[in-house]
């Protein structure tokens, strides 16, 4: 069973808005084992909606909008769906009841805000819980198309409230299995040379997709088929003979970031965790703290940009900055030391280096940090070597960071 | 002259990796005068892709491909175009050179490596000087289409440094221009009611569009025509009756983050500021350290997670943590002051709150975040008290941090 997703508005064209919309629904829908086609995001003009509408209704049975949706101007959506079905707006009650009671002690309503509660004849419309945008579900024969807000929290709400449910009812459809491995201490393609016959035997029914990233490969196994138990003890197989060629290279079975994957570790062995940040400027203690629950083994950090900190609040010895840099080995030993006891916690991580783009000198270029874990009295060290721009070289700072208090506590 | 973006690879479809790419091709052809019509995400399969191109080319004169160049059996791009081209794969001594260059020290150069040295004949064949894909240029008649690495690093890399110019020399276009507001204050729809007379007298070769996101709305007037002057002055007078309608809730009029519009304000000041972030994690930190030369005003973080760490890092009492909670206004304003003092900075943010989804209470119910700026012995607080889920509501914690440190240091 196909989808196809079509995310509307002049924002994602020009590049002010990044479409997460449409990874998150293809991940949803997946579960349910329904496939995503394609994602065509267009601009909000009704001969472009009009003929992707027309397009994808062509190809596929099922069609999913977002966008297009708001009480502006801009936004169209609303009024060419209802060119597409030869139909018309007319107003709903229930969507206006739905409206005054979201906006209640908020917002006075207004005539922008009303005018949400025209919606389409000839479909069915279904209530948004959190906001004044509703749901079209249009049905045409065998094809589905159901119109929704952009907005992504909106959007998620009625999916999972709605729209998933009524579609998995809806459609009959293969099953899909997911497998990922995280694989570490590899290149792509060396990663691919050593498993290339292994996957040249995989069977039919099977697909193997690379996903580098920041260090690490997630290998997906993907099985479709229509008898579930058949392709599970198929891909099964095939996972026992992978994990023999990788061994303890597979990181996890998992596809899950490496703070849930940390965090499991910390909260199984009752241990709590601290960072003394100077490069990464937060962004552990950011990892760390977007999972919910994680004040159960996260207790806090100490930003140290300035070298001052580090002496103030992590307690590192003015002699070592001076003899070693603060992009030293000494320098993030005596910061994960300091961190463990300013933040009395078992264990901590800390980083130190040159994100860029400048600060490099040619003993210490860009792209040079130093990691180091702490559990108790034990500690490890990790120099960072390479250059992929700020963003990424700090991103791969937190990676290896969590990659090697893993290391130390596993 | 239009653009249609093309990128490839089944990660996007089932929604593990997030297409990040569109949007910065979107941004960048934007300011050469190239408009993109459509973004498609296919799957890696030779009859989707050879479809998507082809439809993309009849509609447009640029057509730009991302993906499925790596070495692996899932990349199957190279091939395809081939097919398409009526053509067939070469060896590329040049490229191979780029490849050899590139691994030299890291990793020994393996069949697969070799293998992205085959380039198809007929097309212009581009360096990659960051990744061992490169970049394949095809021109037929009065149409374009190049294939790029799908890696942001060396899709950006290759589009600076050749396809952006290349592109700009071979095609004459219309002049676009942006002019973005950043807007507080407002739910769209009481803005769009404010605006709506304007609005609707806008001339022809202006329109106007609503980004609204974690409390503030971005309000993009774009312009396209023949003629760069007289667009300009047509945009300038619109923009001077937007101000007087508007006046001070105009945040600013560039389309950028919050951190760098308060990184430049402090700058200005010559002022430094820390965090001292509970609910916030170390986000506040990671924006403002996200920017490059952001040492100059930010000297770090305490992170205190776990309310020990408020007392023993920032000195809050635990008296008033007795009395009033842990999110209380007048736990951040010790919180705040404790930040200036320890981290010795001239202003500080301070925040504590419920960011969900577990937590709450009658009386704090979770979105419930205290905030305060602190300048010296001035102190300002506000109160969050939206529920859109624990990372929105995190998102706009720090938004609403960087705007009442604005308020108060402006």
């Amino acid at each position: 069973m196909f989808a196809e997703i079509i995310t509307i508005g002049d924002e994602l064209l020009i590049g002010q808005v990044i479409d997460t919309n449409s990874a998150w629904m293809g991940q949803e829908l997946n579960k349910i084992g329904i496939e995503v086609l394609r994602i065509v995001s267009i601009r909000d003009r009704e001969e472009e909606i009009l003929e992707a509408i027309d397009n994808a209704i062509n190809r596929v049975s099922i069609v999913l909008l977002t966008g297009g949706l708001g009480p502006t101007k801009d936004d169209i959506t609303k009024t060419t769906l209802c060119k597409y079905f030869h139909t018309e707006l007319v107003f709903s009650e229930n969507v206006f009841e739905n409206i005054k009671q979201l906006l209640a002690g908020k917002i006075p309503m207004n005539a922008l805000n009303k005018s949400q509660a025209m919606v389409p004849r000839d479909c069915l419309v279904i209530n948004n819980p959190v906001g004044s945008a509703p749901v079209s579900w249009f049905e045409r024969g065998d094809k589905v198309l159901v119109s929704m807000p952009g907005v992504p929290l909106e959007m998620q709400t009625v999916m999972k409230e709605s729209v998933l449910p009524r579609l998995h009812q809806r459609f009959h459809s293969d099953v899909i299995i997911h497998q990922t491995f995280m694989v570490q201490h590899y290149p792509e393609s060396v990663l691919a040379e050593k498993l290339e016959s292994w996957e040249s035997s995989l069977p039919e029914c099977l697909k193997l997709a690379y996903l580098p990233k920041s260090g690490i490969i997630r290998l997906r196994l993907t099985g479709r088929g229509k008898d579930k138990n058949s392709l599970e003890s198929t891909l099964n197989c095939e996972k026992e003979k992978l994990e023999n060629l990788l061994g303890a290279d597979i990181l996890t079975e998992e596809d899950i970031p490496l703070e849930i994957m940390v965090g499991e570790l910390l909260k199984r062995k009752k241990l709590t965790v601290s960072t003394a940040e100077s490069c990464t400027g937060g962004n552990i203690a950011t990892r760390l703290t977007s999972i919910a629950g994680s004040s159960e083994y996260f207790k806090g950090s100490v930003v140290a940009y300035d070298n001052t900190i580090k002496v103030s609040l992590l307690n590192v010895s003015p002699a070592t900055l001076e003899l070693h840099g603060a992009v030293s080995e000494d320098t993030v030993i005596e910061m994960v030391k300091g961190a463990m006891n300013a933040l009395k916690t078992d264990c901590a991580v800390a980083t130190s280096g040159i994100a860029g783009p400048g600060g490099g000198t040619p003993d210490k270029p860009v792209g040079t940090v130093w990691i180091a874990a702490g559990y108790k009295n034990e500690i490890l060290t990790y120099k960072q070597e390479t250059n992929h721009g700020r963003m990424l070289n700090i991103e791969k700072a937190v990676n290896n960071a969590f990659l090697l208090l893993r290391e130390l506590i596993k």
